[in-house]
């Protein structure tokens, strides 16, 4: 078998590399390192059935390339804006990061004999909803570009699968925390207390409430849907048990950082910035009937990556 | 009051200009005349309260500029690939048109003070489904481009409504038909037959079934959600008593062109064209709370507009 991951050398992408090729996988990992790093994949070079390639999906003509030469069972495409604070300053950042890779790959794909799609999404397509987010479930009313550019990259893929025929499934995360990871609230509030530790400035009152995953229970829920997915296009929602306010995650930062001295400073806003959806819950059980069972909840994921973030760099 | 249409020198934006016009709105018609076509809007020039501009939405600068000069007090976004079809064979070109003059248009109003648009969409978001289709309904599983593209405008839309305040509203019609259409079932039907009197080849096996709208009706709609409408974001399904299929179109068409001997000849496919959703069915009580009536049955629409048609050319 011989996957692709687009994004590979991402934050999440690096460690689906690891999964696979340990698993016997033969895997392309493709990245444009923009926000990709070598040193995610590093440790794979030269390892039999591992292949890097520098490649822009933006870059439709290298796209179609790589696929005619090569020929694909199963694409994984994580590429994406993964800053999404960074997406609100730009209006159209998120829209070609996310969904206009989409489409060249689709589009590639079309051209190609690969006719298996696997792509991560997110809860941001929701926007705020007091819901259980079930996959079904409507109206969608995203808040953020990050949001509204995955709801549109979702749209092509049922076109593409509904009429091209592209076997798609929609994996669709919360908060991905652990090693390797360079946006988020972790690293965030670990890059502050390193500078100023005596002085954390939370974004929003703390009283956000999310499902956190972490990044290994991520990529099991990506292996599954690869191997027990065969209908045409399907969606799944995938988080861990329960959800962690950010007040939380502060006291849990600070703990183990070892500041207790350290005060942590709310801000007024019920939310970090303009798009963060303030609290929303998943409805998860359409990827527990296929077996899925992450390892860590909400809390003890994001205690874990703190862990893990603190004694490997971040 | 100062309404801009854009795409006003199209099928819907001409007409919505006559009634704005008519009802003494000051009205900008913005067209880049691509699909557009200026004889659409000539009885307009020069009439107060009418303003044309050759202006491009894509080219970003222009639009900012156009609303740094102008003041609007509402925008009606009817720019589109009209031409459906044509969207099946460039995957990019219903992306342009569609989603891409929705977010430049978006982005332009964010910069200035005008802060109420109207956005024509379609039924095509929510793709196949058994369902009356209610605004709420999900999933959403478009199979066209254009049905996609739609549904990344509108998720665009909804950011735009929920994090920057632009007041929104999204009317979704099903086929509009009418005078001026430069596309279309009735418009290739008239084509064929005036080609080929005795002999008309119908894509897909007739059994079609899905509401039309006459023009006017959906005139009728844009006005009256703009009058009606004051909360933040909501949509409204607009649509024509009952539903037609392409077979009884068929019949109507050759009937009023005066070729009883024309021999219909049927496809085999249940749709005419890839991304074609065959049939569909909408819930219209969320705008009928607000008044509207339609004046025209789905079939009664199609008899109008082909005699319209046929009378004022096509």
């Amino acid at each position: 078998m011989r996957a692709l991951v687009v994004g590979g050398a991402g934050f999440i992408g690096s460690h689906l590399c690891d999964e696979l090729v340990g698993g016997g996988v033969e895997t392309w990992c493709v990245d444009n390192l923009s926000l990709g790093q070598r040193r995610h994949v590093a440790h794979l070079l030269g390892r039999p059935g591992f292949c890097f390639r520098e490649v822009d999906v933006l870059d439709g003509e290298s796209v179609r390339r790589l696929f005619g030469e090569t020929a694909f069972d199963v694409v994984f495409h994580l590429a994406a804006n993964s800053d999404i604070r960074a997406g609100t300053s730009d209006a159209f950042l998120d829209l070609r990061l996310n969904l206009l890779t989409t489409l060249e790959i689709l589009e590639a794909m079309r051209g190609s004999g690969a006719r298996r799609l696997v792509f991560a999404s997110t809860s941001a397509v929701f926007g705020e909803s007091q819901a259980l987010l079930h996959e079904d479930h409507g109206p969608l009313k995203p808040i953020s570009f990050y949001g509204a550019s995955k709801l549109g990259a979702e749209a092509y893929c049922s076109v593409y699968a509904h009429t091209f025929g592209i076997t798609t499934t929609i994996v669709r995360f919360p908060n991905v925390v652990g090693e390797r990871a360079t946006h988020g609230i972790l690293f965030d509030f670990l890059r502050k207390l390193a500078a100023t530790p005596h002085r954390l400035e939370v974004l929003g009152d703390g009283r956000q409430q999310k499902p956190y995953l972490y990044v290994s229970d991520v990529v099991n829920a990506l292996c599954l849907v690869m191997q027990a997915q065969r209908s045409l296009f399907e969606a799944y929602h995938a988080a861990g048990e329960g959800s962690t306010s950010v007040r939380e995650i502060a006291e849990i930062v600070v703990e183990a950082a070892g500041s207790p001295e350290t005060t942590i400073i709310f801000g007024r806003d019920d939310r970090g910035w303009l798009g963060d959806v303030p609290r929303f819950a998943y409805d998860t059980r359409k990827l527990a009937a296929l077996g899925w069972r992450p390892r860590y909840s909400s809390t003890a994921a994001v205690r874990h990556a703190v862990r893990r973030l603190l004694e490997n760099g971040f």
